[in-house]
């Protein structure tokens, strides 16, 4: 696997319950709240009191103040400095199938300050359409748009025969993120990030843990 | 995160590599091959030799013999028992929106030895139709079809309010295994499996290791 070595110290899990803490603290915020302690955010949220110390150690270097707890100002911005919300971190997508459709209308990006902006497509029926009100355009057209628009991150859904060809695409019109779900391994340029998804992996290992559960160790 | 103390010794990333590999031993032995080396293994299927090793050591006890290598036919039973080929491994999925569809109709997850079997949702148009040739019920009908198949894994694609109730619904059926998708924290009893999936912060991940390639530290 590419670029482990440059691993971020955050698990995956852990990253999934941040936003949660975001939406939470603007409430409190709204409510004119200045403090909030770390027992008090557990609770509220019903999670485990460790965890969320652990979770807010992760990101962030504001410390709560004794009695006090924590600045919820200060927490705000140090979240939202770690997820990069004020850096330009929007996507393009190759390959409009289902799953590719699916990512274009996935509600959750935007909880990271993410944002895919356009769909690509080698089918000439689907260029100038939209779905879930993103532009999709003739894959021919997607160095152009990169260039464009400074993007960064590039999303491939296409059948993994093509897969290493737009990735060619991507990093040679200047994308320096893929997330990968071709299942295939690809070769990418020196300070290209990359992650690979695959989906089929993933209930995989849920059928692992439920192995370990019972007792029936697949080793 | 439930059950992490019962994690399977292998990383997703590595789990995502063994189809490859299966389909490699099942070409050679068509072949007539008998023996094969992680040296041929890794240079055949373009892969660093040392993950080659290690992959092949996580799953399976079977050694290769000196000058030989490893019993073709040995290696597969190995990790066809490793996969759990043998098991009963049948899915039902609840929540037929887009994300629902893109699972019904991904091809990878036979690569595992794993069957989706059928859709569930609360839209009554959708009951009686078809997804992929899959059928797509009433959800009221998921505890029925349930207990009649004894379908051990149920994937959660509903909106994050319903989760938690759909979860009740499939650990009262028998399910044992859950593949979650709302974003959400569910509650289940004691014995289940979960495995939460959180696309965004999958995206999001790609983003910090983006900045940690780029020496710009979110911490």
């Amino acid at each position: 696997m590419a670029n482990t070595k440059n691993e971020p110290h955050i698990s995956q899990a852990a990253l999934a319950r941040i936003p949660r803490y975001l939406l939470y603290l603007h409430k409190k915020r709204d409510q004119g709240e200045r403090y909030v302690s770390s027992t008090e955010i557990s609770q509220d949220l019903n999670r485990n009191p460790v965890q969320v110390r652990k979770d807010l150690a992760l990101i962030s270097k504001v410390s709560g103040k004794p009695k006090l707890g924590f600045d919820v100002g200060e927490l705000i911005d140090a979240i939202e400095g770690f997820l990069g919300y004020r850096r330009q971190s929007e996507a393009v997508i190759a390959g409009v199938g289902q799953l590719g459709k699916t990512l274009l209308s996935y509600p959750g990006f935007s909880d990271y300050g993410l944002k895919i902006t356009a769909g690509f497509d080698l089918n000439p029926k689907l260029a100038g359409t939209t779905h879930n009100g993103k532009p999709i355009y003739d894959i021919a057209d997607l160095s152009d748009y990169v260039k464009q628009h400074k993007t960064v991150f590039g999303v491939i859904t296409v059948p993994a025969a093509a897969a290493q060809t737009v990735a060619d695409l991507m990093t040679g019109a200047g994308i320096r993120a893929i997330w990968n779900f071709a299942p295939v391994h690809l070769s990418l340029p020196d300070g290209v990030a990359l992650k690979n998804e695959n989906m089929a992996a993933s209930l995989a290992m849920l059928s692992l843990r439920l192995r370990a559960l019972e007792g029936d160790d697949p080793q």
